[in-house]
């Protein structure tokens, strides 16, 4: 129990102990879980979201925008990016971000997939929204420059203060950022 | 000297007792600095930043950009602006923000000056660089309705993930704006 994350020693002997005190069933029913969590969830064909059927729910559901796609590098991304209502386009995750550091390189997470499904002609655009860390700026960029080659648009998210933020806690690239990429009012 | 913001009774107790054991000269050079601060330390009469002349020196400053004015709310963000080198326009300092809670309105802060000001033909550009917060929004969009009746180009800064920051990290909100406001990557 103590290898899930934020589970410490203590935490883990509460929680078998709670096991031992319930009636067996529920720890039975409990081990099936978690044996069918890995059996039966698989990564969708398309877009690599976690599925339990071939194809996930996002790139089967019927009002989606078929040609956009949303390059991300995780499934909690595809969450939380769907619950933001602002966007009804297709995602693709990557499932991780070049690190020439830690030996990571394109074809180690799912590029070559992404440039393979863009070269099918129905993807017009594709949003990049990565963090805008060292690894995520890589990733983008080399993603970027393919995508281009293809005459495919490319976007990468806004950086810029956050929405109910002050303005003297952004830090000063993020504000350069936000001034130089300002949005027009009208 | 307890009243100084971030300061309290036993800090000050402790300045205090620092200034006693110092030589008397200064402790008088410390107090005319004081009076200095508060007779010849003025506002600009352009742009409400503080200056030691008539005009401060970004209005003055030969290499800035004439048509641009970036409206902010305190000193603090003068600075901070002037400190990205993103940005090489004059500023205009409010002083406040529009807030119908605390009965301040549009002329308890410096917007007749800014309207005044705009309204000479000289800049074309505004950008509005408030905190996402409420009263900024609110300032902001009395503003940006002012500036557009006067055909000038209103601005306001980009909202999104900050430089640096990991995408699971950022609000839903923040999230929604830095996905709608996408850049463009060529």
């Amino acid at each position: 129990m103590s290898r899930f994350p934020g589970v410490g020693q203590k935490s883990a002997l509460r929680m078998v102990l709670y096991l031992l005190k319930r009636p067996e069933s529920e720890t039975i029913s409990m081990s099936e879980a978690l044996l069918k969590l890995r059996t039966e969830i698989k990564f969708c064909k398309q877009c690599f979201n976690l599925s339990d059927h071939d194809l996930c729910n996002v790139c089967t559901s019927p009002g989606k925008d078929q040609s956009v796609v949303c390059v991300v590098k995780d499934f909690q991304d595809v969450i939380a990016i769907e619950n933001t209502g602002q966007y009804n386009g297709l995602f693709h995750v990557l499932g991780g971000l070049i690190s020439p550091v830690d030996g990571v390189g394109p074809a180690d997470i799912k590029i070559p997939e992404l440039l393979n499904r863009c070269n099918q002609g129905e993807i017009k655009e594709a949003i990049i929204a990565l963090s805008a860390t060292l690894e995520g700026d890589t990733t983008e960029y080399y993603i970027a420059k393919k995508l281009n080659e293809m005459n495919i648009e490319v976007a990468t998210l806004s950086k810029g203060i956050a929405i109910g933020g002050e303005l003297e806690y952004a830090d000063e690239m993020t504000l350069a950022s936000s001034i130089k990429n300002r949005i027009k009012m009208k």
